[in-house]
């Protein structure tokens, strides 16, 4: 067998193409593929022998990428996706008996099928939010009980960035958050599945309302922003955090092949990729908001302050709508729906689901 | 943003190329990177939207052509990794008081840092083995205490097919292991991750070994043979059998864009990819092996019956001989040595470690 | 050693008395001690050997005691507190990935210390209700995403009668709640700490609020009702309910000397000694809110329809009261204070404490 | 209700006496009730209203008297039973990635139905041993691995004393045990549910073979000597151990009614009922290796340095005899049979026993 292939002599391949790359949706923004220059550095990666379970160069240079996002402490521990990244950093950062105060709609909550109950044996210990953002107020609703045998110990507040609603926290908001949390004692972890969105929405590096903020701890989302699979777990205050290479391989994170994690995050996050893709996602959202403002019959209904719209619209437009575009109902009761827009959606695919939306309700309205 | 990149136009990537794709050793198989097809299929099946979670088109086939393999009761579930795939595959078979029978060599039971105790709450109930292969009379050493509470519950019995010690279980072998297990009321997993080094040995389709041996659920491995990433877990026994969508997402092994991982398993299992790769690894560890066999001051422990080859030479030689290849000691206590082939090692590679061998077991002699 | 004591030839102790036996509180049903008679029934039991773990001829009648109670299809298992009986008994009719619902007041939710996430892997799906009551309607709020492997699957109802906040379901009330979920396909579980105040209250037989009205399983409390310690799982539903024996092993449920657990629950249960505490306790707490309500300055918050009475007074006369009798704040938030009562509270106790209440709201409103 | 009742005059209980109290036989020491003066002790604590979970003056008193026997570092928590005391004790010196380096033949391992491990995430890392105790040898056929993520990190040595097979390591053997752990960076753990016996046979202070030796946590057993029930954990290194209130309410081993368990520690451990009871025990077992060493056909294999006596008869001997005196088969394999004496086995129990045994293998040769 020779060297690695370069990028324009990859054999065919055995399998098919099945789908028609030019269909997309606002379902999720995990509904795109991958950049093309994701796929063209898992090429550069491959050929030849590497250590696996991250000790290759790919891994060891990504401590530098990291670290220029996000300051001279961060450690980085690449893994398979989301859900394992939340459930290592959180139990990195608490005990056994350790509480999770998170907002009632925070994805660790409502959509990881107890992973953190099952896996971590936290506790999650919740609260109602407007926004989807928790704030000292909202945090002191859980925050008691403080060595009270009987209760989980809450020992980490978990926040999402940018949030499950599309909303986004401030720097300051996040400084709040941790100030509040660590005159507590407890530690601070971000869910950043969309970081790379707030980065894009704020227009501020990264460092900015994580690091500088006082998060200790995040998950870093590359998944929803382009990469084929992988998501990082970002220690940013070592003293806080045990263990994350133990938590990480028995929570079965630990990828063999860990070069092929590590060279997209490369791609992703050494140029501007990951800004490029965020951006380009909010714009198309903010678009999308626009537009349909302009649509009697559809109420946008919190603040676009990333890639995705919430609206309330009749539910048989809805319903006759996604026979056309695939999206979710994000509330079954009100009918409030949810219109993810991805780094690949086409000003064409807003505008095109725009005027659907425009036709469905005209044909509804008449 | 333009339809999906062919293989030819890949864009340049900011990562670079950080290792020498010439270089290759022997330490594992997962050291090893990806087929250069299997790359191609992965933009195959990138560019515009696919439902994520499994419900696209690529999952879909894939249930296909598992079926080809495995006959018409094989259900595929892609997810992550090994560990992954063994854990939720073991309690997709018992109850929350379940315990698992495997050789005390299973890699289950020594390379997974307790993951099946910690996610699933396994008792691992291990035995000895002179080979890493179960037999009936080695399972009713912990066949017994069926109803006696103070006793985790005998209800699966796993197997490794190639085990971790190289050998290879005979169909009949199987069969026996599962006849004994189903009459003592026990399920049987087999873990496949390098199941296609069996089927390279035995020269015998995939099922002769395992849905006609009686196997009721098994953890087929794809990174071993040249996936980047990604296994499956598969049900033979539908009816002994509850809950893998569930456990695969509360134990954090649910890819979003699962398309990836199947149409590579799609590029691997549809020709002969598969079977083209571990038939190598195979030949290249015979040619080893052969080749060491000529060579003073060496001795080959086990059969080679997969691509392992397991030796015994002095410890000093060892450790000069890892400075040139990388390789790992097997056992520290005896100094034996396990040296593993990939689907990318080449008759170079075995000739001249077979050649460093001699020479720096000559200096030692000198 | 001679043949076992009989009750009137204790010898002396090592130990020493250390409290002042006459001094009673309103703070916890669980700081009273045992009825006399459930003492004498220990050294009934104790003396010469009997099979341990459950095997004995005090647990073999105890069967015949519950089913007197709950109907020919109940089976009982004694264990050792209410924390365990919950958690074996939510365990047994769930699978790994199962969800409970139950109230956001919930004792399994806000007083085990995360008990049931971490040993059982359960995932509490909460509900706010108003006088800790789950009703068809309010069970809707978290009886969705059924099949849908992102959520922890609602498989069981958990309902507390009487409930954490003093009231008591209807029988009526409870078979709606019973008749809702086994639609849904959920089962039902009662957490029964309290069940004997709920008998008193609604002046029923057990089977008439439990069995008959669709109750799966439930824990049921001996030791707020007069045992030095000691809860029971009762199965009535046993095609629903699978390995409790096992489960409580595992969950260290499982006493050794069973006969002494089971002694105690005989003696209280077969004759009526069961039914007198809980009908004294709950008409001390009813002869509380009388006296009480005729006290200008506090408020009696919810209906006393057990053992409990929850009021609100100004926070300074609470302080200054809990130096003379123990009692706890129920929400440190609006200052509502919880008064418990006991099968030993006396009527001298409940007119003194009425008596200090005046005293220290005049002394404040002085 | 009046004060509490004096040891005079405890009323009739509704309960019957549904055993033979004269019958005793060779089975478990846990099949015998409890010593009169702890059902003494009961009713003296028994009365009035004492804090719950522990803040009674039982409790605390119980502080000094563990301190007496175990010196002045140590802190005593109570709780339910031994596999409770063992789990909450091991958690307590672990992290969660921890593994417990024990005899194959550990409680732990072989009758907890998986406690350590479902409860505790914990995974056992078992060495056989010829007689159950541990040596740093042994010891270090499992502990390697220290920071290789892929093996439960071995964190803590359990040992058990005296052992599962009836012998008693010296101070010396223990010393060496902790010793070695510590150089390693683990904890020890010592399971003490027959840690009265040895104290009994080496004749030397409970301190002197635990603290003095190095031990770090144990689990001191009550059940096995005389209680009904009752175990406690009790720290002597403060600084290895974290976190025991809350494992022991998240392991559900938190007693309400915490009075009821102190006080019977408090009668046993006051004056010498602990070594009577546990002399006594050891006396009787000691009699009977002696009188079976004069009968032909029976063979004691073990050294009897506790209350258990092992031995070796025909199988058919064993069947017959346990139709008169229940005891246990210890391994099924090679009919080793285990005769348990417990605190109040007589010495004519002894004598008729080993006269069954050798009227049953007469009538067997004959």
């Amino acid at each position: 067998m020779a060297d690695a292939p370069t990028v324009t002599d990859q054999p065919a391949s055995d399998a098919e193409r099945r789908h028609d790359p030019r269909v997309r949706g606002f379902a999720s923004d995990n509904y795109a593929g991958a950049h093309p220059e994701v796929l063209a550095a898992l090429a550069l990666a491959n050929g030849g022998h590497q250590v696996s379970y991250g000790e290759d160069a790919y891994t060891a240079h990504l401590q530098e990428v990291f670290r220029c996002h996000f300051g001279p402490t961060a450690e980085v521990h690449p893994l398979f996706n989301g859900t394992g990244a939340n459930v290592t950093a959180l139990q990195a950062v608490t005990e056994r008996w350790g509480g999770v105060i998170c907002a009632e709609s925070a994805h660790i909550n409502t959509d990881e099928c107890g992973a953190p109950e099952r896996v971590g044996g936290l506790k999650l210990l919740t609260v109602p939010t407007p926004d989807g953002k928790l704030t000292p107020e909202l945090i002191d609703a859980q925050a008691f009980g403080f060595t009270d045998e009987h209760r989980a110990q809450p020992q980490v507040v978990s926040i999402t960035q940018t949030t499950e609603l599309g909303t986004c926290y401030t720097p300051e908001e996040i400084k709040a958050v941790c100030d509040h949390a660590h005159q507590l004692g407890m530690a601070v972890h971000l869910d950043g599945a969309r970081l790379a969105n707030a980065a894009a929405f704020l227009d501020l590096p990264l460092a900015r309302f994580t690091t500088e903020a006082g998060v200790d701890i995040l998950s870093f989302g590359g998944t929803k922003n382009g990469l084929l699979f992988g998501e990082c777990v970002v220690v940013l205050s070592p003293d806080r955090v045990r263990g994350v290479p133990y938590l990480r391989k028995a929570g079965m994170q630990l990828p063999s092949k860990m070069r092929f994690v590590s060279v997209q995050f490369e791609a992703l996050l050494t140029g501007d990729l990951w800004l490029r893709g965020a951006r380009h996602a909010n714009a198309m959202a903010r678009r999308l908001a626009r537009a349909v403002a302009r649509i009697e019959g559809v109420r946008v209904l919190r603040p676009v302050e990333s890639n995705a719209v919430f609206a309330i619209l009749p539910r048989e437009v809805s319903e006759r709508l996604r026979k056309r575009y695939r999206f979710y109902f994000w509330d079954e009761a009100t009918g409030e729906v949810r219109w993810m827009c991805a780094f690949d959606t086409t000003e064409e695919d807003v505008d095109g689901f725009a005027a659907a939306i425009g036709e469905e309700l005209s044909a509804y309205a008449g």
